[in-house]
């Protein structure tokens, strides 16, 4: 199904066609400062509280308008997916060259001015509030790889794997919108790995990246009330692209037995518009092949349950020179999406709107290595540098380094489905005296 | 010191003596039904929001009374630790049988009418909203006991024990009050360890409690601002009891290599009343010596950063007869909370009001092995069984089953600084078809 096309100008490797319509929260640069939704199209944002306000939904009268008062999305989320399609189906009519109603936007020079900011005059905010955020690690080929680093490749994977969708709870307080500045973490490392009692309390030195897709929760559930598999799919709001930056020396130490904590708590980046499900439907595909059936609480009825999405990796000096260090798709999962929700709440664990739930890294298995969703998968636990344009070279990611993250789906110019940027550039630690 | 005499009568037993003064949220029984401030003096319960409605803080003009007209103490606790002492004082004036101002409420009978809700008459709830809840591993003789058990006497404690505070992010949607009932969760089990890629999903057989501590959070701090140690106390608004669930069988399959999961996550337990750090201050005590000096940042200037706290586990069986399982001070700790919040913030993870930190489970050393907090010790991994009143026994939990635990500093009568119980019930798993 082609889509319509815009009256709004699309640029044609914007990833924000009408074939989108995301979802985010923005404020005004110079002028008002509350936040309020949003949904993106070409290089604009329709601002959906005046859009709302100058009966922008009129003719959507089913629709409860006091949401995009509100300064995250969560309320948005909760009136559940029939409304976010039917909502981003009104807005594709509204923005389309034949619209059904030209007198509300296309042909009201007013409300455009009004609602339609261009780019540059607004600034996007964390679209939702997460109460939890939960990260999972369902990238099979980054744990293969990892695993067979760090342990053994003919035992690259742990006993757990194919059975379930292992996870750890993240940070949720520290999660950050696209263009926040990270600061690179201080802690307790080993330098002398064969002195595992001697650490040194210093600057990350191997600050890393993760590449990875992250779903907002837009459906609750109560404690003690899983959320069956075939239901699983409601419960997903959108998606998100998430860099999930890691402190691989101060892991190293910390992690046994528990999990990651301070390695991974100082800030984890998520792209500012949520992509809704509906949007990326076109684009399913099949998920990695297990080697064993799942257990039956975790079986879908189809196998085409994650997304063709083309990620890609920049990395870009301080002195401004760009590589991009990965391309990979994301259909690079063993768990889909549904899945993990249904594994998480499998025990009774209560679901709440705006809960995170990021993929685990992504990497491919191409034999270029060039498909890769982390740098210590990259540069080979060390022991390969990263070539970068101007024969600059990394290992692991220096002061002022700033990483961004790209999806896109689709190939036809002005109909394609993407995120936008999730970027952050590495600040300097703080100096302990 | 002395506590001063209550005019409220207090049974000599009480938990919540003049000395105490701990905060709640209550829910009249049966008729006002918003969610409010309280503090408990002996079996009542003063309502804030009543009480400062009837003009009850007239003498205390500084304080602004908008937090008690929360349904969470997030307000009041971000108002910071030297006005929690300033209320805490006022009220104990208040409530004394010397009381500088027996116009306000130990005269004015209306008023009390009002405010004071006698037990029976009033219901608690969870009283902080929680952001993040961690749990940390700070209980050493517990960890000594796991890993002697899991692996070598010898070398009960990974490297990094003595060095950090070691610690997860645990789940904060299912931190529940007091009372609320538990569902034993399903999961993956390995029930013939010698398969470990065979799991059989079922309920979990080997259900467990873990007797924790722990804080909230009442002073937040920026992302990558660390919270010094010498400062990090200013940032504990109060202590409660918690019962961290814990399913043996679901972790040990799962938790390799990010930590535990779903094993943890569909139910965490604390009581009702904050008890605010001042009240526990007449009861330091001295923290487990270290083998080795903590790093500099994580230095106190004082050793006495922990609780001398009576602590009480009873298991109550389905027919009603009641065992006292464990016997334990609160004192068993290797790391302080203050240390906890510098760890936790040392690589820039910003806190924020409401945030929740859990002990680790608390056990002693004594021979006897009747001062361990979780079934696992007291059963020795399954060797033996826990002897309960009337022959019964138990080596992990039954459906029916009540825990209860309770904490109480100090041993004169009608002057007990305590918690309250912090109890559940395990009811039946849900059944997959
Ligand atoms: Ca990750
Ligand atoms: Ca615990
Ligand atoms: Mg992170
Ligand atoms: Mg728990
Ligand atoms: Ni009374």
């Amino acid at each position: 199904m082609a889509s319509p096309k815009s009256w709004v100008p699309i640029p044609p490797k914007s990833d924000f066609s009408i074939a989108n319509i995301p979802f985010g929260i923005i404020t005004s640069r110079n002028s008002q400062t509350q936040k309020r939704p949003a949904v993106a199209i070409g290089d604009h944002a329709l601002d959906l509280l005046a859009f709302s306000k100058g009966n922008g939904f009129s003719k959507l009268p089913s629709v409860d308008v006091s949401v995009f008062e509100q300064p995250t999305l969560n309320d948005f989320a909760a009136l559940g997916r029939p409304v976010h399609r039917e909502v981003r189906k009104y807005l594709q009519d509204i923005l389309s060259e034949s619209t059904s109603y030209p007198e509300i936007l296309k042909d009201n020079a007013e409300l455009q001015k009004a609602a339609l900011l261009p780019k540059g005059e607004f600034k996007n905010h964390l679209p939702m509030k997460i109460g939890d955020y939960t990260d999972f690690f369902a990238g099979r080929n980054h744990a293969v790889n990892l695993g067979s680093m760090f342990r053994d490749p003919k035992n690259a994977l742990q006993p757990n794997y194919n059975h379930l969708a292992v996870a750890y709870h993240g940070r949720a307080s520290s999660v950050v919108v696209s263009g926040t500045h990270i600061r690179r973490p201080n802690g307790q490392i080993l330098l002398d790995p064969t002195k595992p009692t001697e650490p040194t309390f210093a600057p990350c030195r191997f600050l890393d990246i993760e590449l990875e897709l992250a779903a907002f929760i837009c459906k609750p559930n109560d404690l003690g009330e899983p959320i069956k598999i075939k239901n699983a799919a409601d419960h997903i709001f959108g998606y998100v692209l998430m860099n999930d930056w890691s402190a691989r020396d101060i892991q190293k130490f910390e992690y046994v037995p528990l999990g990651p904590f301070t390695a991974k708590n100082f800030g984890t980046t998520v792209s500012a518009w949520v992509v809704l499900a509906d949007a990326l439907e076109p684009f399913r595909a099949d998920k990695l092949k297990s080697e064993i059936p799942p257990p039956k609480y975790l079986t879908e009825e189809r196998d085409d349950t994650v997304y063709d999405i083309k990620l890609e990796v920049d990395l870009t000096t301080p002195d401004g020179g760009t590589t991009t260090i990965s391309r990979v798709s994301g259909k690079n999962l063993l768990w889909s999406f549904p899945q993990m929700v249904a594994h998480h709440t499998v025990g009774g664990c209560n679901l709440g709107v705006g809960d995170l739930f990021g993929s685990g890294t992504i990497s491919g298995t191409r034999e270029e290595r060039d498909d890769l969703g982390s740098m210590i998968e990259m540069n080979q636990q060390g022991k390969r540098e990263i070539q970068l344009a101007g024969m600059d070279v990394r290992k692991f990611l220096k002061d002022g380094d700033t990483i961004t993250i790209r999806g896109t789906c689709g190939g036809e110019d002005g109909a394609l489905v993407g995120f936008g940027e999730c970027t952050g550039t590495i600040e300097s630690a703080v100096v302990y005296d």
